[in-house]
């Protein structure tokens, strides 16, 4: 459909984007889009309602009132800022669903709900926020999240930057879950799901016109199925933790803090595709400071580690799932490398900001 | 405290602003802040545990696993992009708690827990943001609800406006509570819980240079507790709503279309401060579309309406609580104004932005 003539919601074709009236008649965001009047209701229901699809619930209100769960909550907030909003593999309507879900299963959650808070720049063509919101409800729909309620502001052109989106999501902890950044011990193992480094490159790949010459894809996906999985082989899980802003080093060192232990990486253990090497190699950074957002770490004790490993090697999103070192008791709170040569150097995190917002 | 003696989080005083070792070497807000490296956890544990204070869950982390609740959840979500962030009687930080705490309380809920996610603006002053998220953390204190998790996001200078605070609220729906926006009914009573206007006037007061000779105060706050002496009457509460955006207007437009029914006003019925009516002579605005963020709208049976009034007055939020009209069938989902003339004209809902942005 590329012609102007949606005449209801139900002609709506974001992907090959045709503005539904009555926001045909404004073909980019304006103020009023965000003034809680008829110009906001119009966006709601002619807009996002359709792109969100089958994943959100109709009434979108100020607040939804949801079933009593069935265990301990567990809530997650973020706000996503990426630039561009659109890069190989994805958009910020899929990191934003993605980056919520996967810090819930990062507590052994299971997901049920998210709410979505958009911030519009003025002068956003209408498209964009189509394309970004039905993303956002396809990425949804695929993780079995319900969008249940949302807000809309729209700041002035300056003061924005096309999309910032905010999900916050609800989910439950199955008892006897125990999932926790300092419950890494001395002794226990550390997994890795796959390789690293594919998101950030794929979004560094389209920004300031940079161009490695091959075309990276962002692996962005939720996880809490592959989470499930790992659970459900019995394993005292004992920390979970997504490496996004800082990468695998950042929440490493995260880790080691919050559980008082040294942690040990094996520098060749650590699968990094050739082409993120390659583009790392160009740009001067370290995959290991790379964010990603489809990929998780794992801290289990070691007899357990081969059931995990298994089971995650059983699901799609952990099929290169691998061992990539250990806890100790020495340097406790340090993280080392051992490379390829054998020696051992101290991994830092990462300062301040390494890379271009990638979440 | 005036000098820069500050040497750990318990010197700190956001009111006098000191910023605190190790964020004193960068006085404004930076990009790495944003990173989720070392810079970024500094800004937590410096600057936002402290600010928050009690109200503040010591571990902040990525997701919290929270207890089993006792009933139906609610859930809320709001970005606040007000424009000044600082106002008479408040700042953003305030709006942020009372806000979504509201949208909770117009469902009948008991506001539990928030997560709380900050866009900065790089190059934002620490103090600002330590003086918004001392107004956020007292806010949340004096309303009861925990902060359990937060995100902060650093964007570049040209790309924000100082802070934008997105808050999201989890709360409970006590068993026999059923508070909808479709729930009016012809011969309903339509409730104000107090004067109109003064948060949307004070807000406007100190943007761009309008000085309107008089002070007029925001009376932003949270409504959770007027709600619950209004649920504890016993009376079959239809509708509660607070007119954010858009005002009276907006809200009650709302109400006629969500349910389906008539509503009339009586506008001598509808308490307008002076300094509220003058600044909007001033400025040609109509009282009834300017914000509110302190003051709840009710629509309860004809036959409960004394109860609930009184219920009201009886709270320090609702002692000028009053009738301003009531549900009819005729006009079904238009809302008309008795004037004081005895005339009698719809009242429209606004289109777009009638005001600067006060939420």
């Amino acid at each position: 459909m590329s012609g102007g003539t949606a005449m209801s919601g139900n002609d709506l074709d974001f992907e090959g984007w045709t503005c539904p009236l009555p926001l045909r008649d404004t073909p980019t965001v304006v103020l009023g889009h965000g003034g809680g009047g008829a110009m906001s209701a119009d966006l709601v229901e002619h807009l996002f309602l359709p792109a969100f699809g089958s994943a959100a619930r109709a009434e979108l209100g100020d607040a939804a009132v949801l079933p009593r769960p069935g265990g301990r909550l567990a809530l997650s907030t973020d706000t996503f800022v990426v630039k561009p909003m659109f890069f190989p593999g994805g958009n910020i309507g899929d990191l934003a669903v993605n980056g919520t879900v996967n810090d819930l299963a990062m507590a052994g959650a299971h997901p049920l709900y998210l709410s979505t808070a958009f911030v519009l720049a003025e002068g956003t063509p209408m498209t964009d926020v189509g394309r970004v919101a039905t993303a956002l409800g396809k990425a949804a729909e695929r993780a079995g999240v319900q969008l249940v309620t949302g807000d809309t502001k729209v700041v002035d052109h300056d003061s924005g930057d096309g999309v910032y989106i905010n999900t916050t999501g609800v989910g439950v902890v199955p008892d006897g879950v125990d999932i926790r950044p300092d419950r890494a011990r001395p002794g226990d193992v550390v997994l890795l799901s796959g390789p690293i480094g594919l998101h950030g490159i794929a979004v560094m790949s389209v920004r300031d016109g940079i161009d490695f010459g091959t075309r990276v894809e962002s692996d962005t996906a939720s996880l809490h199925e592959l989470v499930a999985e790992m659970i459900a082989t019995g394993a005292d899980i004992h920390v979970l933790r997504d490496p996004t802003r800082g990468g695998v080093s950042a929440t490493i060192n995260e880790l080691a803090r919050a559980s008082g232990v040294g942690i040990e990486l094996i520098d060749r253990a650590i699968p990094v595709p050739g082409e993120v090497r390659d583009a790392c190699g160009l740009l001067g950074l370290d995959p290991l400071q790379v964010a990603n957002e489809g990929k998780l770490l794992a801290i289990v004790p070691a007899d357990a580690a081969d059931a995990v490993v298994a089971a995650m090697r059983r699901h799609r999103l952990g099929a290169q799932a691998c061992v990539i070192g250990h806890c100790t008791v020495e340097h406790p709170q340090v993280v080392t490398l051992r490379t390829g040569l054998g020696a051992t150097r101290v991994l830092d995190a990462p300062i301040g900001e390494q890379l271009p917002r990638i979440c």
